[in-house]
């Protein structure tokens, strides 16, 4: 079984607005509502690949009941925990005529300490009965910046991989802890090491100091150039396949989504190649979080990897 | 007892964002989440001065949830009608460092034909213990746009005052079934005939055009300058006394509110008077929809009325 953590939840909503502008009136063509953050992502995509999810972590308000609703409907176990405070609703704003994209992103809730506990209790024992943890995205107020590694610890403490999916403050404090996988973006890394890692042999050095601190699976990603990831004494290139992208949104998350399948298998070459397929696959959907057992198996197989360094 | 119909409610969400711009990303200082939509503001007015309200309508999904409760926290009677669509949110994004706002209006639910049918049978129950109806704001889609003719008609019917405070195709069409009370504002006024009134003289035409459709009481709002009125063969200037306005949105809200608690005693000058007077208090307030009774018999006693024309 896989779980997926999401603290601090959202609902996403995309307004389509021709010709944008300051201190006007619009009337929205079109609008969607979707139950956001990404871990529910993840949760979505390891679903659509038929195997058994659990999405846990934060959830209040009138928001909730959203939310429980499209995981209920999509026969995701909803194991969230209910908090007193309203999660947060993101606003996305997108004019097409002018190719912009506006985003307003509410501060969300404040966790108060018993509802912590609460979560923490629920957490120790899905991780009882879960292969795979996956934890995705930012921390609501009332947490502090080191949350991760409480999660982290519980894990590496009943011998379950961790894949942690954050960034910034989140990300630098928790790889303290040793999750089993990271997967940073160019972006993230170089908020991380204060480095500039636009080529695929630029990763070479982040990855292993990555496994100097004791991370097993170190992933960075590429975008279109693929990804670089480190295996024990070896470093690989997998390279992207060639797809008109509709949507990118998501695509991280579709990734973590894949490698946690594949990690059931404990196979690291397979679990990587079904990382990315997901990820490819999910470009190719104008929805977030969303990907196809077909496209997966295509794009998994014309995948190519190369050694590119061995330590 | 008054009712207050508002067909198409919103949530009413204000961001506050600093130096807000088209293609970036903010998170949000504050924000606030509104029961929306004119007539919540007319109940919330009658409330506030002691009145007894009954808020109808229809509503819908989550949304109607949030109004509901809010409804319910104010001991406002709800009797508003469920539907399957989900009421809409308005968005309004406030920028004081520049002193602009930018407003996103979802396009709101569409009204089923069982729905309509079983609003108006509520509508019809409700009439009957009712003394005075006000009606406020735009239609959902759904109802066709003489739909305000179908609740004057009812009004009528049984003798009851009928209060009607829409525009454009919404006022021209329900104005062909004289409902008791309209006032538009010199914006809707210039829809409507085409004719631009800036000043006070200029307002007492349209006013008898009114009263030759059968609009017994005919009122033209005109801001810091105050309303002109008809009734029966006098026309009058009601001054607004000088305030420092803080926020004037749902003045003309409140103006309705203070008119239907005022002709529950049948006094027009009265009625006015404190119609007035709550659309001033209301200017005192952020909150739109927010009156004191103390502020408003303050008011009350100090405007002014003048007779200016006799037909």
């Amino acid at each position: 079984m896989i779980l997926s953590i999401t603290m601090n939840p959202s609902i996403d909503k995309v307004y389509l607005v021709d010709n944008f502008s300051i201190g006007n009136v619009f009337r929205t063509k079109d609008y969607t509502s979707t139950a956001g953050g990404k871990g529910l992502n993840v949760a979505r995509v390891v679903k659509a690949m038929n195997f058994d999810i659990t999405a846990s972590g934060l959830l209040g308000g009138l928001a909730a009941r959203f939310i429980k609703n499209r995981l209920n409907s999509l026969n995701i176990r909803d194991k969230f925990v209910n908090i007193m405070g309203e999660t947060r609703t993101c606003i996305n704003i997108t004019d097409n005529m002018n190719n912009k994209t506006t985003e307003i992103l509410e501060s969300g809730p404040e966790v108060k300490g018993n509802e912590i506990d609460k979560f923490l209790k629920i957490y120790r024992s899905l991780v009882d009965e879960t292969d795979i943890i996956t934890s995705s995205g930012s921390l609501p107020k009332g947490l502090s910046n080191d949350f991760y590694r409480e999660l982290i610890k519980i894990a590496n403490s009943k011998n379950k991989k961790f894949i942690l999916d954050t960034s910034d403050k989140y990300l630098k404090e928790a790889i303290k802890e040793k999750p089993y996988m990271v997967k940073p973006n160019q972006e993230e890394l170089t908020n991380l090491f204060n480095i500039n890692c636009n080529s695929i042999e630029s990763c070479i050095q982040p990855l292993i100091e990555f496994k100097k601190m004791g991370i097993k699976m170190p992933v960075i990603t590429l975008g279109g150039q693929g990804a670089v990831g480190l295996n024990k004494d070896n470093i690989y290139h997998f390279k992207a396949p060639n797809v008109e992208a509709i949507n990118v949104v998501g695509s991280g998350d579709a990734f973590v989504a894949g490698c946690a399948i594949g990690l059931l298998k404990n196979n690291y070459i397979q679990a990587m190649k079904l990382g990315m397929a997901c990820g490819v696959a999910n470009t190719l959907f104008m929805q977030t979080g969303k990907v196809t057992k077909k496209k997966v198996n295509y794009y998994k197989d014309i995948i190519k990897v190369e050694k590119i360094y061995e330590l």
